[in-house]
């Protein structure tokens, strides 16, 4: 049995990031940039209007010609004299003889003549080419978070495709033979499986898509023949249930007989103790508890940083806040806890019902308050650890 | 013009709940309930064991003969005698006339004769039937949004549908004729096209697949006939660019002569002061200034919190935190400012270049520091207040 600590370490080490592949960048939120993108392009283009107005060539002249129109798209690099000026459009090209351009609201027309009544500075309101990116600059670095704004980013460098981390296959593995499929009758002694749609819909939840889901009887053989197959085609092995003491719990040793190397079995936890984990080749297997609640638990603190890692996530593990507990609070466990929680700006509160079987409580939950094994006493008011979740 | 939270209110009290619809639990995720969700079940079923180890009788005796097995799934309400245990499973039913589980661990057991070396008190390790939640007792409040444990434990009590509001489709709709598919030719005066897979991207994340990009050129009589069609079938018209004051910025009057309402155009902001909103039926119309950073700010500011109230949220803008700002900041300018920042847990700084043309701070940025139209002056060190965004 280890600590959270240790554990969390283990897997850290033992994830290795995914091999690197071409996508669409219209396909890539959530990726992680597995290259640096330098700009193909000047950007803007060409010399722009960052206004509705008129362009001119800055001078002691305060009235102008207008000979001409610049609409944005348009692309005309006419020569005008000394007192001649254009009316354009914002993002337009402004032709190379003009330098400046003036608000529409600070001028008056009158039959094609310009009259500036406010006189902007030199050079004003003209974006210049290269002024926000230059070609072969850097414009995102390796390893950066593919998000809208890095979408719209790139897109508006002309980029199309970009190399990035794959994302994991995960196949999940239930166990059990008390398990019925929702919406099917439920015999006397058996219970619905629901542990696979909520790690399926968690997994969604990140961008994972690739998933397959197996059910297998408690029964050796077919555990092994299931797994087997899992180890081989998958990147991730998410089993749940089946790794407790009990004579009919064969997940473990279906593993090691398939080649799977423990890295861990058990952590000074609740809920959560018997948490397997392990691997064969780079292929990652853990062996969550089957109550549900424990099994979303582990998941979101030990599944989901390697499954970041894997991803090629610099930051992998849920983010730590403190908040003000609302009750005295004792630990005579011994155990790392992991309580549902929902917290606000100031404060923190532990929600009720925090048995390991049931999903109720973490359904309203938005954070775990984590309470060390060596924390016995925590005082009302007292700063604690916060996990947000979701 | 009006003020940021002007807007924000108009924008709340114009945005009607979408209508309700039946969907699958498994594809459920990210929706919130349009009804309160009621267990059809007890939970647990059946009196179930909570550990691995022997059910018995509870009595002065210390010694039983062991008779049979219960496996989870199993069901045989075997009548017992005082002097007799089963062998029982995590999960597994407990038959009626027993009433307490030891744990294996605190047995010995030798030719079918079971020891109890430490005695648990009585009906200890024994979940009674609808401990967790009884039959048509309330199991999930209207308006919860749903998330993997919601989906874990509504398929636990043996729930496949339920009713939400539907989310809504959305049309983004780009105006320009300077703009050019990403991937092609890039002629002299044209710029690439980046908000329409920006939007999109932005709308995915939150769960969004109903989405439909249309590009018109600058031409009035083109963007009245699709904004037709886009009115008449979607919930949300995004409408990117077009909408300054420049003569080629057709988009208002196409809009009003389609029937559309105003209900306000220009926010005393920056960046996005041409932002115009306005509905007609329950169709509500953004029309987003055409700059990227500009649109991207709109769409988190304004798009989302309509976009939320419609899917049913309760909680709709973006959250609100304070940190520590990096340097002294003037805002001279009367104008509420929307600041791309990166924040950490006590501090936040002010990203470079907050270009309203520019995506590349963006793409850092995991904030907005808003900084209100009539705050002049802000002191390094000094408490700003924080809108996270991702």
């Amino acid at each position: 049995m280890i600590q959270v600590e240790q554990a969390l370490t283990i897997i850290e080490n033992n994830s290795l990031k995914m091999p690197i592949r071409k996508i669409k960048v219209s396909k890539s939120l959530g990726y992680i940039l597995a290259e640096a993108i330098y700009s193909p392009i000047d950007m803007p283009p060409f010399r722009q209007s960052a206004m509705d107005g008129y362009a001119f060539s800055h001078s002691e002249l305060t009235k102008y010609e207008v000979i001409s129109t610049s609409q944005a798209g348009d692309y005309s690099n006419i020569e005008l004299d000394k007192n001649q000026a254009i009316r354009i459009f914002t993002g337009a090209f402004v032709p190379s003889t003009l330098d400046t351009v003036v608000m529409q609201e600070h001028t008056t027309l009158k039959d094609n003549y310009l009259e500036i009544n406010k006189m902007p500075v030199p050079f004003a309101n003209v974006r210049n080419q290269g002024e926000q990116i230059k070609e072969n600059q850097l414009a995102l670095e390796k390893n950066t978070l593919i998000n809208p704004a890095a979408i719209g980013f790139m897109a508006c460098l002309g980029i199309t495709e970009i190399t990035v981390y794959a994302k994991p296959k995960v196949a999940i593995v239930v166990t059990g033979n008390e398990l019925v499929k929702p919406g099917k009758h439920l015999p006397k002694g058996k219970i619905y499986e629901s542990n696979s749609i909520m790690l399926k819909t968690a997994l969604r939840a990140i961008g994972i898509q690739k998933i397959a889901t197996f059910k297998v009887k408690d029964n050796l053989k077919a555990t092994k023949k299931v797994l087997k197959n899992c180890l081989s085609d998958f990147d991730f092995v998410l089993v749940s249930g089946g790794i407790s003491v009990g004579d009919y719990d064969f997940v473990k040793e279906a593993l090691l007989s398939n080649g799977v190397e423990e890295l861990f079995y058990k952590i000074n936890q609740k809920p959560g103790k018997p948490l397997f984990f392990g691997k064969k080749d780079e292929t990652l297997v853990f062996a969550l508890p089957g109550n549900p609640a424990s099994t979303l638990t582990s998941f979101y603190v030990y599944v989901l940083p390697a499954l970041k890692k894997r991803m090629g996530f610099e930051a992998i593990h849920l983010p730590k806040i403190k908040r003000k507990i609302n009750i005295d609070f004792t630990n005579t466990s011994g155990k790392t806890l992991f309580l549902k929680a929902f917290y606000d700006a100031t404060n923190v509160s532990i929600l009720e019902s925090q048995s390991s079987a049931m999903l109720n409580t973490f359904a309203l939950a938005n954070a775990f308050i984590c309470v060390p094994h060596n924390q016995e006493n925590i005082e009302k008011e007292e700063e604690v650890m916060v996990i947000p979740i979701n």
